[in-house]
């Protein structure tokens, strides 16, 4: 059972990585800071007779690890009622690879399980995230990934998701799944 | 009277752009394509002593002259049911300048109307972009910006946004409206 | 081919009326306002062991006419930001008979396509309908109807729809596809 | 401090009136339960010149004391990805009192303040309730009632809430609440 957090956050030690933290305590877990990743916008191309040319930077290397999990938690700080412009790149390069047969993205992305985490202060985030937890519902039905679970933190400040017990509770309650299935061979 | 068009798309001549050209012909406008600018995603420096500090791109130029606008069309293909990756940059680095006093952010945003194209294919795009409708809504009351209207285009490949009447008839009476006002003066 | 509109009006000749009236112009069709029947709220029963009772009032029959239809158009005015109460009892009684072998619910809606129809004003009905679209999304969804289209027209005094040049322009094309549908047999 | 918890569920002892009562364990509230009231649908009468008339059913008498809270929990089981009709006719009669200078309606809700639970089961009603989330947050904007917080909790036969321990733990915390705001005077 593989495990993948990806953290679309722009800085380390934030919110959502205090909640990935919990819920992945004494799992084994990849942990990926997008921001530790160079990845460029898609350039569509599906409309060219050529198709998509490769593109050089860092976003290959991450995708072909991310295809190998069977979890992801996609942890994202509520950036104007969204997910981060980091994570939304990771998303929409997704269209380049989804047509490479090396990579056999609707089987594979089919069997993945996937769990959100966002955070967010004013407005209230359990408002102000909504649409983007619908937009999580749509890219997984799409894809056929099983979306688990949800959390929508409340915090801004470093630490100040401390305070928001229904956060902790939840995440507490995902790490004795988490805590299940890596036992599992 | 002062119009922008920001068009989030990966390419040109695509079914935003033939939008926004229709919506505007005749009519003084600049149009933006993102893809001519480098915009780094934002790294958050909200807490901490130094705050932001000056990012080497091309955002900031951008941002100066969107902020003189009186009306933005804000267009964008549906990328994995939300705005492009490129345009979430966009709005991503505004929380850097919506502190900076040089900029009078809360006030101008708030005289500045907004209108909204969204194109897509399959699925359906007129329940797919729902959540992308709310969150450029939750945006706009956020910043006080006034949404006038959205359309919400169907078609994928070149062109194919030529058989999408609905779309057409409504980019013609965003037209009328904006030959309208540059006329006043 | 059988098509039906269901009005959730509470009062006739009003703006929702009008564009059903327009959309099914010359077309064969049957108007049903739910104001002519008495509908009960729903009492569950699943849970219980003699399973749900018969009800007296008149929507069975309204029911049985409904499940023959392969076209139905949903029209409703926004009332508190969704359907209106009258059109909320018609589908909360569905589940009463969908469980009923005499009309093999799963298999007939699974056969129809629905267009849906709502006007309000106040605040502007192009965002405050978005739930409610949604709402209808995850309806059609989980019967398995087709989601053919809808209109979201803007109109709150008697006759205002009829400034509406978009939510006309939609009507009229559905009155196209609606002729000819019911041409072939 | 008044508070008030409104069920709109077609049955007693259900999911919904679990978390309720365990919310309000040991705090004074009125419950009202809307299958006890005879609500009649509205009959829109804002555009004639007679306007609306007196309607002979159980309505009014709630809702003059439903007016006198301070504190209103409403709680209603997921139908059809809606709230229950029943409590939707609870909420479409407003039309017809807001107008009525008798009750003051416009500076007396702004002044309440609302908590929502909604318990669904099949499919996970932490997506399916959220379009009914966003309808709360219409209704609560439009007539300035603070939206305090809301629960989605999982379960369909009876008791099976108590599994929820997450509907659970967010219930238990607005007790804290409660407890604290109606010691104080």
């Amino acid at each position: 059972m593989n495990i993948m957090a990806i953290l679309g956050s722009s800085r380390r030690n934030g919110n959502t990585e205090y909640l990935v933290d919990r819920a992945l305590s004494g799992v084994a877990f990849k942990k990926r800071f997008l921001l530790d990743y160079q990845i460029n916008p898609i350039i569509d191309k599906r409309h060219t007779s050529e198709g998509f040319s490769k593109v050089d930077d860092d976003y290959e290397r991450l995708f072909a690890e991310f295809m190998k999990q069977d979890i992801i938690i996609f942890a994202t700080p509520l950036y104007w009622f969204g997910m981060s412009g980091q994570l939304k790149l990771f998303f929409d390069r997704w269209s380049q690879y989804m047509r490479d047969d090396k990579y056999d993205f609707k089987h594979l992305m089919s069997r993945k399980k996937a769990y959100v985490i966002v955070t967010g202060d004013n407005p209230n985030p359990k408002i102000a995230a909504l649409p983007l937890i619908q937009q999580f519902q749509h890219i997984f039905t799409y894809t056929g990934v099983q979306f688990a679970d949800y959390i929508i933190g409340q915090g801004n400040k470093p630490e100040e998701i401390k305070n928001d017990s229904f956060s902790l509770h939840t995440a507490t309650s995902w790490n004795k799944e988490f805590t299940e299935v890596t036992k599992l061979k």
